[in-house]
């Protein structure tokens, strides 16, 4: 079918890709000529405005953003503004739930539906395909469904394929409810992927320090000595540790695969200084849990030790070795390298 | 080769069933005779008692435990006693890596070899293989390399194998280190373990909240009232869910596969009443986190979380209901059920 | 001064009472007439409509709402409605800081002044004086002055008067910022309190188990043996050890004051279930941290403890046994009690 | 009473201090000579060996330990060396609970009790007293106690005296159980200080932050924007709110004092730079909760961010950073400074 699709950075430029490998008709728009250009050269059908581009499809007009979170929602009223009742506006992007739900109210006023999308796959989706959470009316969802079809990783090669009728989600999309319910659903992925990320990222610390009983230790007041030294005599060998894990055990996964390639590549992490970014979706996961009461400690130590890498926690830190000063006469430590 | 197999439990006997598949001769001992006697009709060889069992192994003799971590310590010693130099003791359980690394000092005295090896893999592991993480002196190590390979999932089907000269690790089992390295890589093992299904846990139970909006809530002065209850009218499939996150998400993984079985076959938990056993390797993770001055909160949140799972924070909770009493007079709602 | 009081729940008469002894004019109003009466009788004005309430009042009228925080904005609405510019409503509840943003500048449009004055103290208020941290325009708070002089507690007994041109915080009450900033100082104190509460309550259950090896303990597979219960043999009185540590020690303080009166006149905790309420301040603490990128660890513990304590993680937990069932065959200790 | 006191830092020596002023006869000893000069012409009866110290001792012999905790073991056996049955060595300092009661196990044999004090009171306990936590057999206690009479801080001074054969708790000492039960008590005393000073600190960072709307927000992809910018536009004057909190709020407390002390003299606290130390107890009593199974999400919180402090969360976090990067391409931003 014909999708319009704005946004040509690395997922859209790659999902346009994707659908056009299995005979799909796009219409591409960027505010970057040259992003426009490039997926022309590869057979997609361009625009130079957003004017041209909603005047290049047809009815019911579908259009997919994939477009940074803060300038989505104004975008969604320029498109919408160009368009008729029955026509699609589909959210692709990191977009906050809330947004998508007060959006759909505002566009199911003048007959528009909006769907939203949260995808997850990264830069690998090209290849692996996307995996598609998805809020919006039902017949959105369904005149969209040969699109998310071919996004969508599809059954498992060498498995005999799941019946469809039984629902989608074996073959990597999902329609998870009203508007919003896709960026729920993805929203909850990431606050997921943030604790299982620290998970391994801990237990590596962990490893990493097995050797703590061969190190010169400090002597003085300020430093607790290590007990038991003989305890902790062993050079581990991290990225061959991430690889044997990867083979049979619980805690196999795609984030370990990934680990084990980034240590085995570079087994220091000497590319890295230990800024940790967050991205939005884990600070609303834990603003959902607490809206609702549920408890969420491992997702939240997660969020905050990125906040602490951010250097974040400095005050809180210095105001406790003032503490310490004030109650026992502690004078505090210098800072490695300072 | 010839392997001695000392109890065989679920794991043990899977194990042995694994090695003589592919023609590895094994003699078998358990204190439960019929244990012995099953294997036996397998094709294993079964002794009666201790004595017995050593006896019939040839030099240097090799025998595996798999027995709880309780009583591994006196059987070591038994199974030790009965031993020449060059001998070699396998403890495959889940055996704190304290022990292994002073164990291994006291057989060594004798000459014999004390091989740890961290086996995870649970019930799947006769069909899947195992991922072994292995501890001992080389010679030892090297010595039982056919086991290992055969016990562990081997190099990826559809794959070219791997360099085995490279490592084994692409094979599901590695050589860690010096006695106590395996056990004290499958601990960390198991702390992530924790870490990554809280995550999953957390994460589908917020999920599950998406519909706090439509429960009638309490109004009462000791009841959080819900801020924005139009964003949180979401009926979440979980089900669905976990199973459309296993197909090109982030955060795939072996346990998000047995997430979606399991809420597949019960999407309520019927079967489960929600109290959490740790087996030990958490606690021991922390430990060493705390010994080494090691970061871990999230593994720490996950551990945490299984206590309070099991009651342990009732007189903390009490304590403060009573503080609540005593500064502003909050009289304490009954607990759900009372 | 001449103040109106609204809201004659337990704070809010206790209030009038402090305001009343110490020479303050109070007219008051409360939707049950028996409040009324009972103020009426120690000497207040009363009301028996919202229009005579505020009709007795001089101007600038000063209306001071002590409400629920579900109403407060609607009372707030109709009490302004009959007010004139240069009037001033105080709301001393436990309303969100948002919500005192948003009124303050609605009320403004009108020329009419909102202060924001979170309350601090309890039951205890009445004799010890309000800690009463203050939001709002300069004017109005000054006008206030000698009212909140007469609600906080005043300069400590038997030190020197500070010097009030320094500031009042020495006599325990303070303008914090515009209006909003007494309800965001406040929130965050009684985030504090969520933690330094958990704090206690966690020692306090550690030295509980002080005994734990001398307990019979159960011996199965789920069931984490104790390493070395010969460390473990005290029996700790936990109502004296609260009381030694008012005396002099670090970790002395009001709470701690309370907590060893608890637990004198109920060492058990008997009257005590563990439900452990949050009142809305602990949740908007962590949902400004996240917003602002503030690492909060400890108070976030201490919140999902509570939310715990209420059930909350009981699906959480139940996914976590049904999946160590799924990987490793473990069945489900029942709960305590089950 | 006469009481040996060896170890004369500033702890040992403010204790002899107190002693003396208060009547009792003190013997002291320290590897410094200064040190012991110091005292002897403050009133103290000097040595200059250990041999004439414990033979300037009256029998039963008392003598007082104010050592590191990782010499005090050796000095005990070398003291006890030169004891006889019933004489008494009390071991003041920061050691191992463990330590004491294999160390009381190994002098009982010899008739010599082992009374192990937690001692809490920092730099002022000079003149406020300190708060005693004490184990040990009961004979020992009670011969020393009024010399814990005089160390300890005593009744409140304005109340009356509470009756002694109810207990010594109100006069700031306890015996809290046999030997070891003192050093457990004052671990835990530290495990929760931990937790109260890290409340407080977080909640102070969170205020710090509460104009964080008018700051200029980088605006990149790797940044989480402010959501509601116009609800963090408060200054809050920190030291002046630590002030206010000591007045009648239900978060007062001593530790709070030292902070608005600490605030005061220094708003932007540019005497400290954020790495915040650890001394064992906080460890220890983390170890303490996990081997008896009891949650402490809060205390081991504080005490994890105190190691991130360190920079122990260092790999950890470069480890997510490569993941981020190898899932999503994401480029890490550069640390504050760098």
């Amino acid at each position: 079918m014909q999708i319009g699709m704005m946004g040509l950075g690395r997922m859209g430029a790659n999902m346009v890709r994707r659908l056009m490998r299995d005979g799909h008709e796009c219409v591409v728009y960027d505010i970057n000529p040259a992003s426009v250009a490039a997926l022309v050269s590869d057979g997609a059908l361009g625009a130079a405005s957003l004017t041209e581009f909603v005047g290049k499809l047809a009815k019911p007009r579908c259009v997919w953003l994939m477009l940074p979170a803060a300038i989505t929602g104004k975008i969604i009223d320029q498109v919408a503004a160009l368009m008729e009742p029955g026509d699609i506006v589909i959210d692709g992007g990191n977009s906050y739930y809330h947004d998508a739900v007060d959006q759909a109210a505002k566009l199911a006023a003048k007959g528009i539906h909006l769907v939203d999308v949260g995808t997850s796959g990264g830069v690998w989706g090209l290849e692996r395909g996307y995996c598609l959470m998805i809020g919006g009316p039902d017949v959105a969802v369904q005149h969209l469904d040969s699109v998310f079809a071919t996004l969508a990783p599809g059954a498992d090669a060498g498995s005999p394929a799941p019946d469809k009728a039984a629902g989608t989600a074996p073959f990597g999309y999902l329609h998870c409810g009203p508007s919003g319910a896709g960026h729920f659903v993805k929203m909850v992925h990431n606050g997921i992927e943030y604790g299982v990320m620290a998970a391994y990222a801990e237990g590596m610390n962990i490893l990493k320090s097995a050797n703590a009983g061969k190190r010169q230790r400090t002597a003085d007041a300020e430093t607790s000595p290590l007990e038991n030294p003989q305890y902790y005599q062993f050079d581990i060998d991290l990225p061959q540790v991430a690889e044997v894990w990867r083979h049979g055990s619980v805690i196999g996964s795609w984030l370990l695969d990934l680990t084990a390639g980034a240590l085995k590549s570079d087994p220091g992490l000497a590319n890295f200084g230990g800024r940790v970014s967050d991205s939005g979706e884990g600070r609303w996961t834990l603003k959902a849990a607490i809206d609702t009461g549920v408890p969420a400690p491992v997702l939240s130590s997660a969020l905050f030790d990125r906040f602490s890498s951010q250097g974040e926690s400095e005050f809180a830190d210095k105001l406790l070795s003032a503490m310490r000063y004030a109650f026992g006469g502690h004078v505090e430590k210098p800072k490695a390298g300072q």
